[in-house]
């Protein structure tokens, strides 16, 4: 790692990832940096999606604008999890209004060789460059980056644009086992090699989004993709940075997602945190996972869900954040108000 | 009812979804009458799709087809759960590749007024129309008639459109529950209403689909949605006919749903049946679960996945059938295959 060794205590959400006591909850938000605000809409315009997490001026900008605007305990690398997979040479463009299009999608074996390992000093320099100047500029806030997936990113370049429920990655899966396997362990080591390289340029947490997931059932699930995130999670351990690994909509696999060994799992809003506690024990810190459709209802409702959800929460080993991204609808002062309410909330008297 | 008391057993559907013994189980799909098929694409080809469900004969013809093709155990009339919205006269077109659009979106009480009981006699005619001639080519196979949950039905009511995670109507429910409350007891009056009217035409056991309810926490699906679900399943017991409630992706939710009062609960395919049946008990029936991915992926997997889902399904009180809707690019002998398979390994020697 670049950073230099320091004396200085971890940031908070680092002690509060590795379930240390802290003097008050730390809370970040999923898609913080993003259409929810103005001046993100303002810089966005007319720049597509992958230029702009290519162009470290702007990815940093980006990123700073919300820890600027909410303060919130953490800032998160402005990217996409396509971003590594364009970074080998995948012709993929995010679509507005329909996310992440693979121009051509994987059908077949002949396809792998178009996945080459990442080089990210050659593929992604950009993307050290914008995480040394945001975290010269965040200062003692920790920058959190992030990596897709291998059944995640597969899912994309089977299919080739989002889809319902990931049918032809799931068909490939079934029909040819094998195949789909070395698919996921190559796109586990492009993340593993983009997490690295994150971490050498300076975040001091991760989190791996398995975002479609929850189309798989647990036998699946355990068979065809946990050997491989768990070699990734094991992998990336030696970095010395907490890893989070959330999935929304898949509480059914809540407990064979968690032995892919994370030191944090993230939360969707379906499952209370009491029972992910309870279904997961304490040797895991949970993140979330307020409803974000909450932050749309008013503050009366927003205070009300903000101490029901404090109230239900593990005291240690827990981050504040919503249980899926910001919607793009939602009022930023709402979530400056909830990062209000949460440090209100959960302060320590000392 | 309309049809005749006789002496002739029940169907072979309607009695295992009464949980009695049956000498082989009964098969049928969700979607199974639509685009999987060419004879389908052919017939809808220009015409809107709720032209379709209000042209008795074309309706009819639709609803057939499957039954003739596969030798499924039912028919299930080909509707959509917006047919009765249209009938009171919401405005609301079907789009192609997006689903339900509403004009003018449900936002504020004044838009309750919009949503005037159902009177199926004068406001959907054909409906009762398709199911007189399509139980008369049927025969001794039982039709399926279905509703939208009222939850479903206001979600695309708020929503305007079909949404990810139905923010605007679960918004609402936080914000104004009284509102939405009232909402939804509108919208389980006009299901009902539709669900009697379907039966007295004929149809011989009902679905109620509550396709969007997976997005809510359990919490929020007892104290907003459980109570409405519940009087509609009470309302609708005195037809007669067994009464299967579905939801997909809403495993967090079996026992809530179960609790409405159903004589069997849809399970998807990421809820292993025997989990199902562990979780909610005998006292109700199951219906799935096989991946509707398992279809694309040739005879092999098809077999062994079937086989080893039947090894696992409860002998009594299961009807086979998908764990969703099937995928448009099923080839239609596959599932040909699969009815064949069902019957041939469930057959009993007497």
């Amino acid at each position: 790692m670049n950073r230099p060794e320091t004396t200085d205590p971890a940031p908070l959400l680092v002690r509060a990832l590795r379930r240390e006591e802290v003097e008050r909850k730390p809370v970040w938000f999923m898609r913080q940096a993003g259409r929810s605000l103005p001046e993100y809409r303002e810089l966005r315009e007319g720049i597509p999606m992958l230029e702009m997490c290519r162009t470290p001026d702007l990815c940093a900008e980006v990123t700073l604008q919300p820890v600027r605007r909410h303060g919130v305990d953490a800032g998160i690398l402005f990217s996409d999890i396509v971003t590594p997979l364009e970074g080998v040479g995948i012709d993929v463009e995010i679509k507005s209004g329909v996310g992440p299009v693979i121009a051509e999608p994987f059908r077949r074996a002949s396809d792998l060789e178009r996945l080459r390992p990442l080089e990210p000093d050659a593929d992604l320099p950009e993307v050290a460059e914008a995480i040394r100047i945001i975290t010269a500029e965040l200062g003692e806030t920790p920058l959190i980056g992030f990596a897709g997936a291998p059944f995640t990113l597969a899912s994309y370049l089977v299919e080739g644009r989002p889809s319902k429920s990931q049918e032809l990655a799931r068909a490939m899966q079934l029909e040819e086992p094998a195949l789909f396997r070395d698919l996921l362990e190559r796109l586990a080591d492009i993340a593993i090699a983009s997490l690295k390289a994150q971490v050498e340029a300076g975040v001091q947490a991760v989190q791996v989004f398995d975002s479609w997931a929850g189309s798989l059932s647990e036998a699946t699930y355990r068979e065809a993709v946990l050997p491989v995130s768990r070699r990734l999670f094991a992998e990336i351990e030696e970095l010395g940075v907490p890893r989070i690994h959330f999935a929304v909509n898949a509480g059914h696999l809540m407990e064979a997602m968690a032995e892919a060994g994370s030191d944090a799992m993230g939360v969707d809003w379906r499952t209370p945190l009491s029972e992910a506690r309870q279904r997961l024990g304490e040797g895991v810190a949970l993140q979330g996972n307020l409803d974000p459709t909450v932050p749309l209802a008013g503050s009366e409702v927003l205070e009300r869900e903000t101490r029901a959800l404090l109230a239900a929460a593990p005291e240690r080993g827990h981050v504040f954040n919503l249980g899926h991204g910001v919607l793009p609808s939602t009022d930023p002062a709402m979530l400056t108000e909830l990062v209000g309410l949460v440090h209100d909330i959960t302060e320590k008297q000392s």
